[in-house]
């Protein structure tokens, strides 16, 4: 279990090409002799004076071809001065980025740039004019604050994405350069981070994405899958929980492709670390099963971080984090290494003594000629990685055309023809069931069309009904099988769902725990939403429905809660018909998630519920009266429909012309027409009820100042399920009383 | 940094006194030798058949007196088959009891009942009879599904909220033995539990409290305040992100008599842990910085989980993790050791082969004469050990009557008389300033005169304004102060913050971060909620007013998701006054936490805004119109009551009559008179306009369907804040124009 490591410099990791990949060619020197650095486990006593490593350049010029696998650090580099050079640039592009918004983070740009330079000048594989290539690595700024470093990165790259005026417009309204990396601005970009942590469960849920498909379509013969996972993450990142939970799911998966690095610099927006994170970050790692290697001069020790990275690569059966130790604001006289330089403007004195300081006699923004002309490589190695892996496609897809065929849609997103007749129907005869048991057979019908549907729940996978019965776990060495084992962590369930939408169009990722602790996971789904990001959050127990468990397992206020977030779709659905639909819209959403709120309880199949009504969001189920006008309309979603139905019933039996409305989904119904909205809740008809087993909050909206909404505005209660819908009103005589009152 | 332990248990350990506190006295047998255990680094590979503990019992009996001082364990106990007698009561009041209501969770209780006996018999110091005595040791069920542990415990002690008939009504409408534990139902219980991860938080709050208020009171002669707060966490706590925040935080404070029990069942809800739980546990807390222990027996090993708390209590620079190996559902001969005993009764018949498995032939609940009587000492000892206590706060008091007198008002929570006159009042010509450096000032202020006031910020003080300028910080060696620095743990910071309000009714915490972030704490100040603890939430940043940060940072629906969650005020104030007022209505308001929004942004000093007005939730800050009939209300929250103020200016120059209501708190109007609020907002009044910089779901409650709610919902963005108002049509001129439109 314990894990150590050592870090081995060989020659052959020093030496360095000196041009860019299409420079001269010359032989690389075979590794000679290595040196090593003290046991990791001694890594807090090691003595600094007797643990430099020699970074005496070797001068052999190498020229590396373009290679296939991504299993190996690209040894290319220039001389370092040229690197130094780069690095300052990277530093003064966020320098003079911040200072021109006056507004910003330019603190871990500057401590940063010399392991972003080496991932985006030396390891990764990527086409600056395809952003979106299938196989590219993946890098996430999980400490999104310094996206100065990730522009000026994209910049230099070659991403048409950020162009000298997209650097010099940074945080300002319509830019492509916000003040956290957007995924949906930025092209480029992967996910969207800033909130602390999220990024590092993103990079997880990338990492695996990659372990999966990789699985499933890589041949012997033939590997079509294959890039690694990057992370930057910093002392913020570190103290999140959900990037604990994150990090232990990745080493337990095994995810040999995902290395972090760990922005040790010990500030933070309070000052010190010291003052609240005295653990040892690295054991804390060790422990969760990863590799870990310390680098100990961040600022300049380029040749550190690259034997780092090249460590990494070789340790293939679980995750790697580097530990960088940098100095925030690195090169700033007076603000490096304090927390002012963190989230503020340096200021034009700081600025001018800056470059000073750094030697950095150009204009803001200035790149200089020697730093574009190397970085001018970019665009045509880019070119060549993805023509090569083009190539590579096509061969694969001459000798397995099948495989081939379904990796497309994935990669595409495009949807199989006629998926949708996979989802199961249902008549007024079929069974009485939970809605969260009708989810499972809708999710086992969509798995076997769907390739890109995986999935999984947080340690409540037969409460939450989420299995693929046809498939096996995702395990560190089954990384072919598609049901996903969270553990009971469902913040990190939540973003590491991100970040497998994010990796590739036609993975739809679905993530499941009870409806009420989507309050554990909020900030991922709010993330979600943001960055249009397709999960489907499967949510069951949503209600008091769920009986004895008690007010602490019994959602309120959560169907409200999400009817109040931008782009992201709440659906209640009733019965077997209206879950099929819930998947339906679930599934054809690409750009947002959806919430399914499933009961725990059996339910009636309803008469009159379709999936062409959910795709609506609100229709009528049945109605009595002879036009648009009937006596009163009840109004009800998830489990409270079948109440509405029969309160109608009963005032039907009255004598009453009454409408039943099955209000699934308030953010679809809001989009439809205002022909059709007047056609389901017509203006004149003010007698309205409706029913449902949470907050009434909002529900004004629908019923109107004369109706009235049954529902519950406290917590609830441990009891059995039928007790407690009773003792809170939520019955068929409720609203038949109700419809009385305002009729 | 790197922490080990080794289990030394000396025959002075392993002797026990046969009887109760109040049998017969020996002197206590000195310890003569010991016997080790390998160290804990090695602990994984540890050959349990050499490191077996002799568990030899050494027939000394021994008396010991009554102890003030709670740093020792009591030796007390009695032969080994009444130990055993009284866990296989506590299993089958558990068995029973889920049996009876066909619901629940008896594998923990079953598993657990060892470490439940030692704890509430032999170590735990507490008076059945007031369990509210302020200096009893706190005891934790963060794995709160296993409830009827607890239970169990407090009827065996004599806890009156706990009797037989509580037990035969487990899980059942207004019984005293819910699901999950409550402490608002259930007096014995500290903290409202179920929501896994939550309660070691809280534990680390209740610990924290005892370390705060030792280091405030205590004197070298007279420690009136010394208590020790124990936890018992499942797996599924482990797992969770908040633990490992509010863990490492409890290490760095150095919380040495917080001492936590992990049931390392090796069993969750999904099935054997392994599946996605293969980190080193132990190896981690020590990473945190704790001291760790390793019960190999948590079954039968009574010896070993004594010298363990022994061990533990001997750790007094920081908190120890005792893990304790454990068989969920233990003497169950088919359900034992998987996940079939965790969440369901066990049915009549497995009942039946447990009974004989366990050798229990009694009819269900009863409790053994014999345990019964054993149990019985725990009422005279209880009342014993407050008797002693009052005794020393007699004295206490006599020698330190001015730090007496305050501790009392912290222990019964009385409010010092006056205190409200400390809140600053402002008038319009006051300066502009942001509400979050108004904050600051009242919090500087309250401070002064509420002892018992206590807080921080998730690492962004600086930026939320909360340091209290005449203390330090709270810091493992200077627990006296009252700046709490929680880093970037907002989850682990809510729980904190509920377990010291649940220590003591005079402690008032409050915790800050930016307001969208309240998305990683939900669930925490769900429990605050619904647990009544006076948390107060200092959430600045409230809206698109904190500019360049962008869409990741900007919170939209934030505002409408606490206005749906049940018994938590939502205050929004839009200056000095009124933020007065929100921190008045807070501290008031004992039964229920409160979430201010605050802005980062500068807003004026209004007209017409009063405390008095905060206390009503809305009310009227302007109005020229000559009876209750304006020809339109204008309403807003925050920094938008600004704008509605000019807009009304606008209006009133072109010969309007118009109304300018504040709209602090919703639940706060919700609470007034009919009367009061048709005088704020009449019927026949029906054109308004509501704005607020957020969602405007809901608003439709308070505006009507005639009337117009100008808010965001969509995403913000990244530019200056002046700039994002102006796009988002959050401006005077857009109030003006509504205005027109619905009057």
């Amino acid at each position: 279990m314990a894990s150590s490591s050592s870090i081995t410099i060989s020659p052959a990791t020093l030496s360095r090409s000196s041009t860019c990949l299409h420079g001269s060619t010359q032989k690389l020197h075979p590794a000679t002799n290595s040196l090593s650095l003290p046991k990791f486990s001694g890594l807090k006593s090691i003595n600094t004076a007797t643990a430099n490593v020699s970074r005496r350049r070797i001068p052999i010029i190498t020229r590396l071809p373009v290679r296939a696998s991504a299993v190996e650090t690209l040894q290319k580099t220039t001389d370092t001065t040229l690197v130094e050079k780069s690095v300052n640039t990277i530093r003064f592009l966020a320098i003079d980025a911040v200072e021109k918004a006056n507004s910003g983070h330019p603190g871990l740009p500057m401590g940063c740039a010399p392991m972003g330079h080496i991932l985006y000048d030396e390891v990764m594989r990527y086409n600056p004019k395809n952003p979106k290539w299938f196989n590219r690595d993946r890098f996430v700024l999980s400490a999104g604050h310094g996206c100065m470093l990730q522009y000026a990165l994209l910049h230099l790259a070659g991403y048409d994405s950020v162009k000298e005026e997209d650097l010099k417009s940074f945080r300002q309204w319509g830019s492509k350069t916000p003040g956290h990396p957007e995924n949906f601005e930025t092209l480029g970009v992967e996910v969207t981070t800033g909130p602390l942590g999220q990024g590092v469960a993103n990079a997880v849920g990338l990492a695996l994405a990659e372990k999966h498909l990789a699985a499933r379509y890589n041949k012997p013969d033939c590997e079509v899958v294959d890039h690694y996972t990057y992370v930057i993450l910093g002392d913020g990142c570190q103290m999140e929980g959900i990037a604990n939970e994150a990090s232990s799911l990745a080493a337990h998966w095994g995810l040999g492709k995902l290395i972090a690095f760990y922005d040790d610099n010990h500030i933070s927006i309070d000052g010190d670390t010291e003052i609240s994170f005295s653990e040892s970050v690295d054991a804390r790692f060790e422990a969760l099963g990863w590799h870990v290697i310390w680098v100990k001069n961040g600022n300049t020790g380029y040749d550190e971080i690259r034997a780092a990275i090249k460590e990494a690569k070789a340790v293939k059966d679980r995750p790697t984090l580097i530990k960088v130790t940098t100095t925030i604001g690195y090169g700033s006289p007076n603000k490096a290494n304090s927390y002012s330089v963190h989230g503020s403007a340096l200021g034009a004195k700081e600025v001018e003594a800056t470059r000073k300081s750094l030697g950095w006699p150009y204009e803001p923004f200035h790149v200089p000629e020697d730093v574009k002309k190397h970085w001018s490589c970019h665009v045509p190695d880019g070119a060549a990685l993805e023509a090569e892996w083009n190539a590579k496609f096509a061969e694969y897809e001459k000798k397995y055309p099948e495989e081939a065929a379904e990796l497309k849609t994935i990669i595409s997103g495009e949807l199989p023809a006629g998926w949708e007749k996979a989802l199961p129907t249902y008549t007024p005869e079929s069974p009485a069931d939970a809605t969260r048991n009708l989810s499972q057979q809708n999710l086992n019908a969509l798995a076997k069309v769907l390739p890109g549907l995986l999935g999984g729940s947080a340690d409540l996978a037969s409460s939450n009904m989420t299995l693929l019965k046809m498939f096996g776990d995702f395990q560190k060495n089954t990384p072919e099988e598609r049901n996903l084992r969270f553990g009971v962590r469902e913040h990190s369930m939540g973003a590491i769902c991100n970040g497998i939408a994010c990796h590739t169009p036609g993975l739809i990722p679905y993530c499941a725990t009870f409806f009420v602790f989507t309050d554990y996971m909020r900030a991922a789904m709010r993330i979600s939403a943001l960055c249009e990001a397709r999960v489907i959050y499967v949510m069951t127990h949503d209600s008091i429905g769920l009986g004895e468990d008690g007010p602490t397992h019994q959602p309120i206020e959560h169907l409200a809660s999400f009817r109040a977030m931008p782009n992201i779709l709440m659906l209640r659905p009733a019965d077997g018909n209206e879950t099929a639909g819930a998947y339906k819209v679930a599934v054809l959403n690409r750009k947002r998630p959806s919430v399914l709120a499933l009961s725990r309880q059996k339910l009636a199949q309803l008469a009159g519920t379709s999936m062409e009504g959910v795709e609506k969001g609100g229709y009528i189920i049945s109605d009595n009266s002879a036009s648009n006008k009937p006596d009163v309309i009840l109004i009800g979603t998830g489990s409270e429909l079948e109440i509405a139905a029969k309160a109608a019933e009963e005032l039907r039996k009255e004598g009453k012309a009454v409408r039943v409305v099955s209000f699934v989904s308030w953010e679809l119904f809001d989009e439809q027409s205002e022909d059709y909205k007047e056609s389901v809740l017509p203006t004149a008809v003010t007698a309205r009820v409706s029913i449902e087993a949470g907050s009434t909050f909002g529900w004004e909206k629908i019923v109107g100042a004369k109706g009235k909404a049954i529902g519950i505005d406290g917590f609830g209660a441990s009891a059995p399920a039928g007790k407690i819908y009773k003792e809170f009103g939520i019955t068929a005589e409720a609203v038949v009383a109700a419809a009385k009152e305002v009729s």
